[in-house]
């Protein structure tokens, strides 16, 4: 009899997305000349840049002819790619690291799922709250967690991090000791960014009590303010003890495209249960030989395009032009009253709501008033109940017309 | 202190691969002056179809358009592919199945191990021997196997289920019960295939056992005989107690493109520690909506274009031009008195070794004597001994040559 993974049984369904959809379905409905404008969007919708598209269709090309077709590639990725990653994103902030810390993969959420499979199931996990639900559900399913507690809307065993604007979103460092801590900066869903000094912190604390910080940089390109990091290891001794997970998503348009990549420097290490020290990355090499094939050749020339000079500014206008949705956005917010976060170094606003309404009941009258779709905050994580996410990712004439919309709403 | 998972510890370093390459470098450094001819390879030569090229670039020129532009699409694939596949793979045969059956992903190595994520750690796991390594390790990895037993190249707690010239490449069903039992026919390494009636013998066992089969067919295109099954759904039941792997690897030279799929009917279930029936199908839609985001939309473009009248007109004709190699390779070993085995429904030629003699020292001999590189039974597990792996893969050019090189060695 084939028994199940029973840890799966714990996952709670996440109706966040589908309610969203089903209720803007419903509103439409009802209203049908209404235009509703989407800000609750996590997905970019600029076009690829030209010089990806021409990378690819050039090797495209290569896979058409004999002498230049390439088969199974590495699993841990293409040295060219890796190249202009360590030059690029590392060696340009003074950073070392070798080309074997370095692991192409399709997405930072394969890779911060999958990362789990390397370490034990008797680790304590510590997530900020609210929080991208990957590393959540991945370390439920994986057995790391109890059951869920529907008064606290937590699975036993993990450790939240609250982050609200009582600690202006800067987790605390646990007081029970924990081994794997996530966290994602800039962050999804509040937008907020730590300084280094903040991050420095938690890189002293993994070192302190051996644990492992998995570090999700997945919105690094949106960082404008200089003092920022834009990586982990820019922080002294992080070397030492974090993974960091980088994507091409967000960066440059890729999520209908899949490319990340995670770096596990070498003295990163995790321990047997009788304390011997055994190297991440020769862990993670090995489940990825083993369970990974690597990434499309194709996909992985059109990355490498991101780094050329054209390409480098391709993706900079479009990062840009989404900050300065966000911009906008954030000003329509305060301008109307409202506490907002993020949407500096981040697409992402994180509003908090008024007269602590309810997330969803500000959802519902968003979409009622401003026929505007945004997220409600507690569908990440029950401290984001009382905010609100919106995007942007939208185009900018919807974004302006959110504005004036949002503007009206309270007049 | 974060814990590493321990059951990674337990796996053998694979050396095949690399010892085959180590000693093919030595030798051509003795040998400067002759030429090795490869057939050891697993990996397809012949470039990308035409078709599949055009749908790709297309698809690239979409991605650069605003209005045409696509984000993140489905984790479990887009409809277009599934609609293609379920008509051209399924019901041309028979073979009812629904759309949310079908999984589209970056390829069959990712999906045979990372299935394991949905079982339970207790269930008992056969494998065939000789066998695709993935199957094995990733079992190893979530913690089914015991310690690897030097003496017998075996892991404690996994069924092995030997196939040699004795049961003629049949395994028998095990003597033991399993929860979960792994077969890939048209097989990889041996060549060999099952006719209805032997794969009805396993549906059978695992309605009866309550167990799950892992079938994977990826070489299911190479096969030529009628009788043969192409799915396992051909068989009656098998939609009850069988998950299907297909990949476009070897169907369409897809090695470095990655794409594949996954089909878990419906009824497949799967038990809790107190018998109640979960759908396998729902836990393996969660695993994939939470640690995958769904394979680049280019590559689904390509992979559709198989579907197509050229692009099947192209794919036959490389997968016969493989074939026409795997013959010329199977003639010239009989020609010169060894058995041989496969080579007729697939791209393998598995030849017994002579006079008892190891896989190791054949390999040496046929490198020293003809300049050709295979791959050694043994290193596809113990029963492989004696045995040895040629492809059809090489260039026509050097699969002649190799002929020639044979019929000499002998003489």
């Amino acid at each position: 009899m084939t028994n199940i993974n029973e840890n799966f049984l714990k996952l709670q369904n996440n109706y966040l997305f589908s309610t969203v959809r089903k209720k803007v379905e419903e509103y439409q409905k009802q209203n049908p000349t209404k235009k509703i404008i989407n800000l609750g969007i996590g997905d970019v919708t600029l076009p690829i840049p030209k010089s990806v598209i021409e990378a690819m269709k050039n090797a495209c090309d290569e896979m058409r002819d004999s002498t230049t077709f390439k088969g199974y590639g590495p699993e841990q990725g293409y040295d060219f790619l890796k190249e202009k990653i360590l030059q690029k994103d590392y060696y340009s902030r003074g950073i070392k690291l070798e080309k074997d810390e370095i692991f192409i993969s399709d997405g930072s959420k394969c890779d911060t799922g999958n990362i789990s499979d390397i370490f034990g199931t008797n680790n304590r996990v510590a997530i900020t709250d609210p929080v991208y639900p990957v590393y959540l559900d991945s370390n439920v399913m994986a057995g790391r967690s109890g059951e869920y507690i529907e008064q606290n809307g937590q699975y036993e065993k993990i450790v939240y991090l609250p982050c609200d604007c009582e600690n202006n979103f800067i987790p605390e460092l646990p007081k029970t000791k924990v081994d794997m801590i996530y966290l994602c900066y800039p962050n999804n869903p509040t937008g907020t960014v730590l300084t280094k000094a903040q991050l420095q912190q938690w890189v002293e604390y993994a070192k302190k009590t051996k644990a492992v910080i998995l570090f999700d940089a997945a919105y690094e390109a949106y960082i404008t303010e200089p003092e920022i990091p834009h990586s982990i290891y820019e922080i002294e001794d992080a070397k030492k003890v974090a993974i960091e997970f980088k994507s091409f998503s967000k960066t440059a348009g890729f999520t209908g495209i899949r490319c990340a990549y995670t770096v596990i420097p070498k003295e990163v290490v995790g321990y047997t249960r009788n304390g011997n020290e055994i190297s991440i990355n020769a862990l993670w090499n090995r489940r990825q030989c083993s369970k990974f094939n690597g990434v499309s050749y194709i996909t992985q020339k059109g990355a490498e395009a991101i780094y050329t000079e054209e390409g480098k500014k391709e993706i900079q206008k479009n990062i840009h032009y989404y900050l300065e949705n966000a911009k906008m956005i954030k000003q329509a917010l305060e301008n109307i009253g409202f506490q907002t976060y993020g949407g500096v170094n981040s697409p992402y606003i994180w509003l908090k709501t008024q007269k602590q309404q309810k997330s969803w009941e500000f959802f519902d009258e968003l979409l009622e008033k401003s026929h505007i779709v945004g997220t409600p905050g507690s569908g990440f994580g029950p401290s984001g109940e009382g905010y609100f996410r919106l995007t942007g990712f939208g185009s900018r004439e919807n974004t302006i017309n959110a504005c004036i919309s949002m503007k009206n709403m309270l007049q």
